[in-house]
């Protein structure tokens, strides 16, 4: 196992399961602070601030500053703002996305957008989605945070992401571009904020088709972990195999200090 | 011109456009009256009750009753409560669906549902979704109302009822069975009501991809009118044509009393 100087860590099913931690994954991020390995914890969750986030991992004993966090929306946002700084959005998501758009100082419109930026949205409306269709059509490029089609919560799996944008694409004809897992854009996005380089950052996540797709799509190095939905039986039937697949983190064995 | 005895007649771009009457479906309609021709409108719309719809088309001078007015929501609950009568239903829709769900002596459910019916909902919430994406991956069967993806309105095209409808079908990977236009379903719910045979019957409408597709695919003569969608541009590039197609109502010719 190589020693690599940058970690980008996906979050459920790989650091936590819904609300049960997974204590392999704490002792593994404890064990990259110690080593002072630079680590950013990588999540197509849309909906929340990343001090939100950070909280909840706090609260879960995972060593973790809201700087540890590079959701979907931050990458969605960056990447609208290196095209077209300062560009008018019409934004369709929950406070994550819009305190991204907000924070990359882009401004917030309800017609003549030059961006429809979608997440998932709880408190969808028909009129939210009208204004994202009629500036589509008006010329606005269409942004996407993520592709996810469910979401699963212990309800069992609900609209995702994904089925929701499919509102948009479909009405209009025209296909969002995606920026989350497992596209390369929010990876290339995140080493910029980690600031290593593709050959000495690793992917860690227990997804194969969102996590270790996206670390393939970049071209940097993976871990699949099995803790999550990617099971040892699922990768037996896959081609393009992940870097590294391990049961759980605890098996990591880092390189001398 | 064949000497039809029955009249299936699309609403929208055939009899009026948005807010504006088209005269010659007018004196159409009063000449079908005074020569006793049965006849039945048949709309894609899911949102309205047929007596809302009778309504407008009595303020416009056409001569009509609610059972004049054929909606794709009563084709819908029709359909489900001739395979499973009284059936658990989980309607998403508006008005017109939920009162022709009811009218069917279907029993309205949060969980549990044999059949997820949705519609046009301009109401439409995340919770709402969520129900139906539940039901479906629980074992209930989807119908939807009608696939059109975009609604024409003063503001432009807004989300039609299969853009909503895809949000469903995305998440759960389930497509829906859909009844409306262009599927024969709607044609030949409507010909039991009209009491006509195939044979004697003609569909009346302005859109090739939904009025003329039904009749062709319900196998009934159809007459496209060039007041709506269709253009005679658009007819030359399609190979399959309607068995007649004139520019507007005027020009049919009605055979001897």
């Amino acid at each position: 196992m190589k020693n690599y100087k940058g970690f980008l860590i996906d979050l459920d099913g790989t650091v936590y399961r819904g609300t049960e931690k997974i204590e392999e994954a704490i002792t593994f991020v404890k064990e990259l602070e110690r080593r002072n390995l630079p680590y950013l914890f990588l999540t197509n969750n849309s909906t929340k601030h990343p001090s939100k986030v950070s909280e909840t991992l706090e609260d879960m004993g995972v060593p973790s500053t809201p700087e540890h966090v590079f959701t979907t929306s931050m990458a969605t946002a960056k990447y609208v703002s290196e095209r077209h700084p300062g560009a008018n959005v019409y934004p369709i998501g929950e406070e994550g996305l819009i305190t991204a758009i907000e924070d990359e100082g882009l401004n917030i419109v309800e017609t003549g957008a030059d961006f429809v930026v979608m997440g998932l949205d709880r408190a969808i409306t028909y009129e939210k989605l009208a204004g994202g269709a009629l500036n589509i059509r008006n010329g606005a490029s269409f942004i996407a945070t993520n592709g996810d089609v469910a979401l699963p919560t212990e309800r069992g799996f609900l609209p995702g992401a994904g089925s929701l944008i499919s509102v948009l694409s479909v009405t209009t004809g025209v296909n969002p571009k995606f920026i989350g897992k497992p596209e390369s854009i929010i990876v290339e996005q995140a080493l910029e904020v980690l600031g290593t380089s593709k050959e000495d950052t690793l992917m860690v996540g227990d997804n194969y088709h969102t996590d270790i797709l996206a670390g393939l799509n970049a071209g940097i190095d993976s871990l699949l972990v099995h803790t999550g939905v990617t099971t040892k039986e699922h990768l037996k039937a896959i081609d393009v195999k992940p870097t590294y697949s391990i049961e759980t983190l605890a098996e990591w064995v880092f390189g001398q200090d």
